[in-house]
């Protein structure tokens, strides 16, 4: 699927966030150049787009139109592929419904994709980083919510509602839980979120519960965070051991339904909490190997951490749009 | 994907259970005849192969050989489209590793594919069923266990190996659950298949709740079934209409959580359980009305009724060789 | 508050049963002689209270009318000491509000009294067995269900309502959990008694979970019960573990609840399943170590082993007749 | 148990808390006169103990020393009522171990009498508010934990070890449930305590589940108390609905759990969120009358509201010392 002569040809990526939007040119294997990061608050789209438009015009002034490929895009929410964002309740005013591909498809005379944020992630793993080579992935990124990409049978799920493998971090792990800001009930992003674990690591705060957590929190209430968790468990907090065996389990449990839902060869996990990964993914990797289910029963589906951390978004709308050019090629 | 002359081509359909095996000739839009039930117990596989043959020659000596296209085989376990069934502890001994469809490609010199019964079920509604034109469909199948099947993108999920869409009954839906015979916790197999229900029922009646349900099992011990739990219900019997609830919320969060991780358009329900549809799919379809995240909201996922459950396994098989003949076909 | 001359002085005790009745002649510190018990079957209670007269008749004939000093009955359900039985749903027809304590008065011209079984097997323990000379004490049986009783400074817990202590069993100690026969939700009763640890193994059995345990009902479907779980601890099965496990942590929970309800010095354990003690007072012992409240935080709060299990009912009702003697009994 | 003659005799009472210390003279009935506060903030004991001997003082002066008939004192943490404070860990550095009781009768002359906070409330409300007349009793204060007192027999439960009743609050409710402050798991005052129902909201907050009180904690993150979760209620809001249910389901467990202990006539609750009793307590009284074991059925337990909150610990402990007056009194 080598569509690209090292060195000449190129593509554009965007990565659109809540609050800012990063860029870069992509060529190869993953190298990234110009990568920029565009602070943009909570402006209104177009002034957004104003800017990807300047940072596109420049990428082609400064590396010459003729190499470019493509451009891809990754956004959260329900995105289409060859449209635009469809569905991103408040964080970007403006972004539903804008025809990202359209508009700037007769601007560059290049394809152009969109896609859904964690299913980026994802594809950045597997076109790039840990999961090379494999048919079947899945991808977490433990973030504000769990960001998630399935890649199975060589290819990114795809749904006409567009929510294939993007929405499994509401997979319900816990009947009988608690409400996730989607509206269901005991959702994998309720306990194994970022947020979560600060939610849960708040609630023994309030309850006066003992522990290097609530003495965090006093010296600084804003601080509490993933990091606060892993400092008590190393300094011997009970409090802080507790919560960290429960997010290894919900975590391994979430992982075990991610399997039996779409059998992948590796798992791969991103997001903050993994720059503490020793602290936990030993542990999640044992839950999966005992309770997986898979054949061979000695078969190890390996839980990596990510590569690709630092361009995900823009690395992983690459590789769709990538994707999409090999896809029309004609068969050699 | 019409590949049959109505009327004179012809398929062959087998469907090998645990102590039955199902054979059929399937035409057209998926209308079955010389429908054939073999008990064949605990017998060895060579044995069950034996009568498929006989039951294939039969066919073919009624039917002329010039019009089958092709045969499928359904089974239990993990099974190799393209070879047969690789994972099937104790239930049929020396039926792993038998390389079913070469040998009845050369035996019988037309195309032959195998598949998960219950990734057959769900081939059996999708291509002749209750949801007939859809592209992203979910089946479960309620019985001793749960049989899934999972078509997205209007192909059923496939992966290297070979557990896509059918360990998804083993999606762990309760975190600190019960252990399930797979050996996870909290499977959705361990609270909503038919057998599930009957342990909650034996718990309460070793329990010496006062309940229909105790009282049925006082009178017969082996006589407790899905249907005593509806009898329970229809008499306004407490622990009966508890059971009853819990079962609907349990799968309904299973199929919330299939919706979150597959995005179907519909979901198709087959099952003993079914024959009983009115007391829970309709309470079911509530659920997942107010907790399946989609887009727009208001979309319904319509919880459907298994048409084929009569010749599932059979009409399944032949609906998977049909699409390997279609896809062998030359791009017209 | 020795009230009786060795060697002449003596108590009658019945300790009323569902199916049995037993009755004994109580001498000093606990020594029963002619012990005797009745199969009464579903009889009703004019034929069992016959046969108790006639016991009686007969031990008076062979001691000598001049040493009786009273007489105690123990019935399960509720009880009121100077009355009878008050509530006993289904299991002795006309036992409810049946005046034993006046019949037998006046009958034989000493104190009579009447308590609950489970009350009474707490007696037994803290006046003759176990938890001798301790002031604060709580006794559980484990059987059908969970007989409790409670030693409160120096005296059984009495309330006008006469359940104080003796519905201890069905305490909540799990929200959500399942309605047990009392009709709450989630008692420990539904969690620790020797019927709901059935009730646990039949719902494995059900879900057809490999393990000694279905392996043991399918040779035997009457025989599952606590000595099957023991057994398959015994051979490494992770089943039974696991039940094992999870009923150590239950009864712990209840344990710690009665602790925190009671505060007792000691804690007594009765039933059938102490005959397999070793099994789970060490993990139970180990928990309540770890999360029971107390203080000083060294300090242990022992869970004794029955040492009266034989005669529980019937010296626990003695016990309760001694007590009422010494209470009317004039300071010295 | 009159033991004072209106308008002459009088009573002295104290309440010592984390953070303040409030005293009154108490005639009668229960009136309460000369009610004083003093913020003592996180003083050592002795500053404290000096200004409750300086108001001692001035009540002699002002009252007259002759009709003082004796003092009480409630206090939070484990109580000796004949001596002081054994166990109150960090809130008052000195009162452990201080010989209140010693050395106030020497400076008095009159009986002194200690008693845990939670059991004074239930005292005082037994002996001069909502459960006068009543001889069981449970009181439960709704508060940063779950103060308990429990009145059995008509009198106060008293243990050896102190805590009998006292520690009804670490009952554990929730089998796997959180580690509260003592230590224990899942204990009653890890969901219903009115810090437990912060907790709570704090964690939907920092999962950003959108609701009213996320939009409380932007506008003001230190006020999110009981009432934002009333006013979320008031207003609508499904996540504070969803609270508020899950509170009253719980408080309604942990009632029953109290009923199924102590067997009380009625229970009384106090504490903040009584300000909001409408919110909650019907619904409370629904779960009691559906889900606690009693006899006769249809015997309703009162769940009563606190009628001397504002006094409630220099009431209850005036009552102790009344009683052991009373108890020390001859018989007439």
């Amino acid at each position: 699927m080598t569509t690209d002569a090292p060195g000449r040809d190129w593509w554009l990526g965007f990565d659109i966030g809540g609050t800012r939007t990063k860029a870069g040119i992509v060529r190869g294997e993953g190298e990234v150049t110009n990568a920029h990061v565009e602070e943009t608050g909570h402006e209104p789209f177009d002034v957004v787009w104003k800017r990807m438009l300047d940072y596109a015009d420049e990428a082609i002034a400064d590396q010459g139109a003729g190499g470019l490929k493509g451009v891809g895009i990754a956004a959260p929410g329900l995105v289409d592929p060859a449209f635009g964002v469809r569905l991103l309740p408040g964080k970007v005013p403006g972004i539903e419904d804008f025809p990202m591909r359209e508009r700037l498809e007769e601007r560059l005379g290049v394809p152009v994709r969109c896609l859904n944020d964690g299913a980026a992630a994802t594809l950045a793993e597997w076109r790039f980083g840990a999961a090379r080579g494999y048919e079947d992935v899945v991808g977490l990124t433990i973030g504000t919510g769990i960001g998630v990409g399935a890649i199975v049978g060589g290819r990114p799920l795809a749904t006409r509602n567009l929510a294939g493998g993007v929405s499994f971090g509401h997979a319900t792990i816990q009947t009988g839980g608690r409400t996730c800001l989607c509206g269901n009930i005991g959702c994998a992003e309720t306990l194994v979120s970022a947020n979560a674990v600060v939610g849960r690591m708040r609630d023994y705060v309030a309850r006066k519960v003992p522990s290097t957590i609530t003495e965090a929190y006093e010296r600084d209430p804003g601080r509490i965070t993933f990091k606060t968790l892993v400092e008590g468990v190393d300094a011997g907090d009970r409090v802080a051991q507790e919560i960290m065996q429960e997010f290894c389990r919900d975590l391994g449990a979430t992982i075990v339904t991610a399997i039996h839902a779409y059998d992948p060869e590796v798992v791969v996990l991103a997001g903050g909490p993994m720059a503490q990964a020793d602290y936990f993914v030993p542990q999640v990797q044992a839950y999966v190997d005992r309770y997986a289910f898979r054949y061979p029963r000695e078969r190890i589906i390996p839980i990596l951490r990510t590569e690709r951390s630092d361009h995900a978004g823009v690395l992983g709308a690459v590789a769709r749009v990538m994707q999409a050019v090999a896809d029309a090629a004609p068969a050699s």
